[in-house]
């Protein structure tokens, strides 16, 4: 992560300046604001500004006058409440702004998040770093069989390296070029909108990205999990940590009811009482397919770690 | 306005507390952080959290590591520039957290502002005040025949005298239904979420509001314009005032393009250069029908006090 | 339900015409198109316009060039997957306009589903008509002791009748007077942006409201729950009905799904597994509070009665 | 553009389908509905399925039972009146689904159009085509000098020719090494989701994309803009065409007021007051900066040509 040193100055001079405010604060953010968390090879997510804290959501659960706050073992039971039984509005009472620096492709899947607020670099206006996403060979793995959206077993080590190498040469050549078009040395050069399209899916690109809290839990759910690409799904991990940071109360409840949770179906809630009843139920008369009660009995099996993990 | 001592104490509090914070702070929201800004009889808005100043719409533009700001003069012309091509996302990263207390038909309107986070005071789930709106003398009027959606000249004292008479008799009839509906001294009681469905329209209710910049420019642009009912528009002017202390920059940049500016259509700019151009254009031979000639003739006269009626 | 002889007349005229289209077409919502499905005691739901059907979701799915469908089998499979797994987005591409008419507190509830589309009738501009919700006995409840926002049992017939006699005289009453306000005979009349506001929030208005698939099945999840009030909740049965005669299976799998289903914390998920092994787990060895131990034992009870109740 | 055999025989398969409907219909888009409409080299729009015409914008601002219409001057003209005074919410009522295919740089702006339904085709799931974006040498430019994100005057013959080969190149070996990335021959082969990341921002991709007729209008007055980069830029134009034949009525007033027209800001109108009455106001005294003086004197010359390039 190529971070320049008057890029770290600036950081830093931020860190350094504190003023009083009235407002709500995170003492968990106060201490991690602006620091660069690394995520990937060139990577990062850094927190630069947020609004409100746990005491904002029962705050506004309550519309209430003052802070809101009753006893801390109150705002606990509210929150997990409020989590429990899906009001979600109270969450949107918090707001987080991020400064990410992403791969592209990654970008891709992340822009989808429709409800946020973003502010991309831009390779109309300027020109881009040189600096590519190249997966380590414990991230190289090949295609899954069972799942056609998804990757499998690693590669051999000579099978990895080889890849490596096609992606750092292809880079390289792609970057040589884009400056080469660029370039008006001895001739007219291209304009930048269009130079860059010339640069592969694995270039990082950076954006300010600000969001409520709802809407961020809603893409860690999807993001963190196990079915999302790994290489978004770190960036989903470093955001659950900084949550945590920020709002512990309501991550708890997060980590509880949704990340260590399950949705059942009507006929996976049927077989279950059957279950308990004491039956001994099969696929074949589970009233599910084959791939439903697969997917059933993984939920059955899944360890509260899952929870921890993110935690 | 009936605030109660418990509740001017609670606003008390909250403004008594100071914290350090590193993050982006405005020294004008600061000084009315929870103060109650006073609207129509029995209404109020007030900031309860904010996140951003004019500096951080200066960052995100910029997608900046560090605060963003360069010199003052060059963040002014930046802000400008973005308003007047209609850059609207460094905007969005600024937003706001407010507390209003609104007649019913007022929060109708407001609500269809879709792009905002809403917690309001739950009549299902609490009883509602005591406190209606009743418009004073000065603004009861009677029915714009020349604007199927607006009002015209004043009632004559002794009508208006009879409508306020209605207005509160009714009120405190249904208030006092209500309360009736609801008692269970010496009989059930009706649920509240069946009785408060015989208050009329001008009770207050209550929300907490949050917004970015940019969607609250665009509800001052659409509430405070002329043609809006009174009963928002005074809320919506607040709120300029509000935006005006929050980011003076921002602030001034929308008033001079949005307030005091006009958006004129491909017959009225083709009038205009004929005009330039020394010649006496009639409605007839404008091209424009008799109403939008009238429009536009409003937006040629219009002076610039429009632009500083907010300021 | 007052609909007049000249509205039905205007909706018989348009269910009599016919026009080829090379659209794709639902068979089921053709048949009852611009039909009122009549709600509470004047309201009604009716399909002005919709877009997509089964295959719709399919065909986005697989961003084919085609219809998308290969054989129902497939079809049904895929729309059962993208539900189970939450991939909402091909739902999106499905779209329906409804006619609806409310009362307003209803009205509140149900704007509070942001992403939709409305065009309301305009009391600032028109007269409201006379017409008010007055719940019939078997509607009049107690509020409840164990939910804040909820009611209970229902009133004794005596209690019941007077409650009815309140609605009854007071929106007379305050419909009267609304008239007297707008009245110009021998004065000068108040405008209807002011007026309005003497009507109480049973009062129907009615809207035009126009949202996709997978943000109908969320205000259905959420309005058609146990857990709503009665009177948004028939509202959300009926267009249950509608989705089930638009998108069978989409319907299908909803109600399976989502309807049918339910949602276990990880504590709770971890309680199933002991008591799958044998266990016998009480609340105060389950990690749960009271409030979630008996929350539990309702989903283990739920019949699968629930999911074929809105079918 | 490589569309294949078995594609354009579901595309006329479609087609030669018509099914009877009782819904609004649009003769315009019936006649190009599912046809490609060719776009730079590879690309295209076709509509895919749309709700509603001019008489549902109508239909929807009178929330009227029956088609909405009375005469067809009327009609117009209030059309005319909602899209003069900004009543954007009938606009809403119409809705159009597109299949679109793109280069990744074109999506990449397109997806900030935040108000819309996206399926995109899936390159972890899928293997991309071999199809990339290669400019013709007339739409080869510099870099502009006046403003940072544009481009000016066309690159000389020979450097075009030398842009366009490296473009080319890059591509096919991108391309290649992709394809060797994904085998399984005498090896192990990688994942789809990560061997895309090897290949450049001008390949195409394809999605299906649904908003309704308010943000189209946005999105095209956006994208059809002279500063709008070129390759996006004729997409918007497409678009363009295809609301004609969509909604004439809407199409007419949009072009007269959105794209004919222009905003002036509070010192542009104080200038033109100033201009009108016979005085001769230079930049010096016009209180606006050199760059906002050019932009005025540009809205001055505005031909309207502009308002019927579109048309």
């Amino acid at each position: 992560m190529a971070i320049s040193a008057d890029q770290l100055a600036q950081i830093e001079a931020q860190r350094g300046e504190s003023r009083p405010t009235r407002r709500a604060v995170s003492a968990g953010l106060e201490d991690i604001l602006y620091q660069i968390q690394p995520v990937l090879d060139h990577g990062f997510v850094r927190v630069v500004d947020y609004l409100g804290n746990d005491s904002s959501i029962v705050q506004a659960a309550r519309v209430s006058y003052g802070a809101g706050t009753k006893k801390a073992h109150d705002d606990e039971g509210l929150i997990r409440y409020l989590m429990r039984h899906r009001h979600t509005t109270p969450f949107e009472m918090c707001e987080i702004k991020l400064h990410v620096k992403l791969p592209i492709f990654v970008a891709r899947q992340w822009i989808r998040h429709r409800t946020a607020n973003v502010n991309e670099y831009s390779a109309r206006y300027s020109i881009l770093d040189k600096e590519f996403y190249i997966p380590s060979p414990d991230n190289l793995a090949a295609q899954s069989t069972g799942n056609a959206q998804g990757r499998e077993q690693l590669l051999p080590p000579d099978e990895a390296e080889s890849v490596i190498a096609t992606f750092r040469e292809d880079a390289a050549t792609a970057y040589n070029h884009y400056e080469e078009l660029l370039s008006d040395e001895g001739k007219t050069g291209l304009a930048r909108e269009l130079a860059r399209m010339n640069l592969p899916a694995n270039i990082y690109t950076q954006w300010y990205w600000k969001t409520d809290l709802h809407n961020l839990f809603r893409f860690v759910a999807l993001r963190a999990d196990a079915h999302a690409q790994y290489e978004i799904r770190v960036y989903a991990e470093t955001i659950g940590q900084i949550i945590g940071q920020w709002v512990p109360l309501a991550w708890s409840a997060f980590t509880d009811y949704e990340i260590g949770g399950a949705h059942l179906s009507a006929a996976q809630l049927n077989c279950l009482r059957r279950m308990l009843d004491g039956e001994d139920v099969s696929q074949q008369d589970s009233g599910m397919s084959p791939r439903e009660w697969r997917e059933f009995n993984e939920i059955l099996k899944k360890s509260s770690i899952s929870s921890n993990s993110m935690s």
